[in-house]
């Protein structure tokens, strides 16, 4: 009998496919044809049935589906540690926004996102829902990479660089729709920046998009206590009021106003009531808990294992570089096990095998890719991490699932593949040159360090 | 003039010396002799006054003092990830204390903290304040390697393989304090385990040496909300309750008992009153926070703002690698930082140079070694890191301090000097021979996999 011909069989000591749950298959392989997933099975019968054009072996190694960052500004990585240990709205005012005034331009954000996707991949994350300016610029500068990506169309009230008004966001998001529809790699996605800096008549401008082009809404929610309490006291004069006149926490106007379903991804949600917790399982909203920014930005913490208990799909997400300082799902995985165990006071809450799932399926399906991405199963996208047992912060291991929650490193992933094809190979990145990143991050890096002392120097 | 002939030295393109606070030196160079630093001083100047033996030059690269890792349990790394996201009672009674009564002796200790060692030095770790069976053997697996350490002598009720009874633990650590004075990397504690574990008696016996030998006393201390409610309660039942018949929280009874001192160091202390946190400050007690531990065991968050505002001296320690599942200062020192500002509501609180400083000196200073590590001073031990500012995810870098606490990983760490010895040069262990701990450790993971696998099956 002949073999069938496959692109790639990657076999490996551990596979974790994350579906079914709490799984770790030994000496299994994953056969790759045509960027998807056509069998998952023992290592020899892979080899009986299959002939690869390539074959990897990975004697040492767990093999696990890419994580997905579910929240991030890729872009930002460029500002990556600019400034810190500030109260959140000195931060931004004083030090983000005029900073992204002055620089950010498609060069830019072309150069932040390289980054970012350089970062990402050698951190194991295969996926990211990204907002920014010039969405487009990450969306192309994503798609050279083959970095896997759900692009943010962002729509605010106040002008940037980017678009002057929400008119002017609402009509480069919709060419965007358009211009990506059906693509491989990139999905759109709309996304309105925060209920504080959208009205609602732009809101329902968004939702109107979302649902004619089928995308996810990815917003910012419930982030701080101000943003709920100077909601719900109409304290018009703070930047966190939300723009509506209903006195009211942002997601009931969410609710009144029809914006809570399937379809809406809400960032942080760092401030829920039970009753809230409610409303977000029955519309079947997904979550975003982005750990590390909301413990560094002291925003809060978000109730994950009561979200989870109420059948809520709560994802995982870096937030953006310039807060957090960093794009490591890893470190978020990890983290938001952990501090879930501490503000339960339970630590049999969010066990590994959860938070790997929210790493990577949840995060999946909160962007409409969960049939597509987020688990190792047959007529799935190839999007594979691989991660070394054999470092000595690895060694010994009794639990292959427990390990890559809370004994991992982004420097333990070894080798990455996005749909079916490899990114990153011992360590190389292979669809980035980064010796060029570098020298393009050198150059911002002046530039930014001297307009930043220079603001300082002004105080 | 001829110049100074030294052994060896250390350039850099940023020196974080943490004394005094928020420096960051660009292109200095720390000179080195007889395992001491002898200057500080920019590149050019070192390069004219000092002849050295062997000389580094690292451009693109922050040097800092060695981490101080001020609460481990060195050979438990082989226990590493056995049992996870349990109860703390059942982790410890069903899992850790069969596998401990099984397997430790003195060829598990030397295996554990030989792995430990490689383990620490590669993330940066340059003296563990450690506490474990068969102490002495540990001594001498560091002293090989060359790892600093205080090295406590372990002390409580219960027999185990090291010792049957309070009187052989003391005797034993009598022994070790004499043998080990005056040592140069080895430094030896008295380790009564915790309050619940050990006698009023036999803590008056562990004062005793420890005064006479001029040691610090290294202790678990509320660490859970059931330590401090059962012993104010007197559930003599609990395995939690303190060994005392008074009915009050711990650390009022050692109060009592004139146990609170400047050689005390405690370590967890996730359950604090205003009125005990007054009374650790009164006696400067130094406290070991230990973020992964305190949250992966749901054991509560330590006040550590609070405490730094009392003035008292707070440390940062991984725990064993049993439940963090790490050793890793450098995430445990981010953890620390955020932790603390979500706990108080405040993004300024424990900014990156306090996180740095709990880290290294405090550490130090916990263990009274203040004067001698943990601050790259003239006069001081050349215990010292040099992390990559180069690596994909430590671009851009605006402030070096801010990276090393919110950006670098244990993998960024590329060099490290302890006592003035080269112990790491560019990722390459130069005392540890690393395919060798593999080995051992294979040999341990198949045993202890084994008899975890019986254990589980009984049940």
């Amino acid at each position: 009998m002949s073999k069938r011909v496959v692109d790639l069989i990657i076999s490996a000591a551990h596979v974790v496919p994350v579906v079914p749950r709490n799984v770790v298959l030994k000496n299994h392989a994953v056969v790759v044809k045509d960027s998807r997933i056509v069998a998952l099975l023992p290592r020899s019968e892979a080899l009986a049935q299959f002939q690869a054009l390539e074959a990897r072996d990975l004697h040492d190694h767990i093999l696990v589906p890419g994580l997905v960052n579910a929240h991030g500004h890729s872009a930002m990585t460029l500002l990556r540690g600019l400034s810190d240990d500030k109260p959140l709205c000195d931060w931004l005012s004083q030090d983000i926004w005029p900073a992204e005034a002055k620089f950010v331009s498609p060069e830019f954000v072309h150069d932040g996102a390289t980054l970012a996707a350089a970062e990402m991949i050698r951190c194991g994350t295969t996926c990211v829902n990204d907002m920014f300016f010039f969405p487009e610029t990450t969306a192309k500068a994503f798609e050279k990479i083959g970095m896997r990506a759900v692009v943010g169309q962002t729509v605010m009230e106040f002008p940037t660089a980017y678009a002057a008004n929400a008119a002017e966001y609402l009509a480069k998001a919709k060419a965007q729709l358009e211009a990506f529809k059906g693509h491989d790699l990139i999905k759109m996605a709309m996304a309105p920046h925060a209920p504080y800096t959208v009205t609602e008549e732009s809101m329902q401008k968004v939702r109107e998009l979302a649902v004619k082009y089928d995308v996810p809404i990815h917003i910012h929610m419930h982030e701080t206590e101000a943003e709920c309490h100077d909601s719900e006291h109409q304290i018009k004069a703070s930047m966190s009021c939300h723009q509506s006149d209903q006195k009211c926490r942002p997601l009931a106007n969410f609710q009144r106003l029809n914006l809570l379903s399937k379809r809406l991804v809400c960032a942080h949600m760092a401030h829920l009531t039970d009753d809230e917790i409610d409303l977000v399982s029955k519309a079947e909203t997904s979550v975003t808990h982005c750990p590390s920014s909301n413990l560094k930005l002291a925003s809060g913490i978000c109730r994950v294992s009561d979200l989870l208990a109420k059948g809520v799909n709560v994802a995982i997400g870096t937030d953006g570089a310039a807060c957090n300082n960093g794009l490591d799902m890893f470190a978020e995985m990890e983290l938001a096990a952990i501090l879930a165990k501490v503000a339960s006071m339970r630590s049999t809450a969010v066990p590994a095998m959860t938070a790997l799932e929210m790493a990577t399926l949840n995060g999946a399906k909160a962007v409409g890719l969960g049939h597509e991405i987020g688990s190792l199963e047959v007529g799935k996208r190839a999007d594979l991490v691989a991660v070394t047992s054999d470092d000595i912060e690895m060694i010994p291991m009794y639990n292959a699932i427990s390990h890559l929650v809370y004994v991992a490193g982004r420097e333990n992933v070894s080798d990455v593949w996005i749909n079916g094809k490899c990114v990153m190979k011992g360590r190389e990145l292979q669809t980035i040159d980064e010796l060029q990143v570098k020298a393009s991050v050198r150059k911002w890096n002046d530039r930014i360090h001297n307009f930043y002392d220079e603001l300082q120097a002004k105080k």
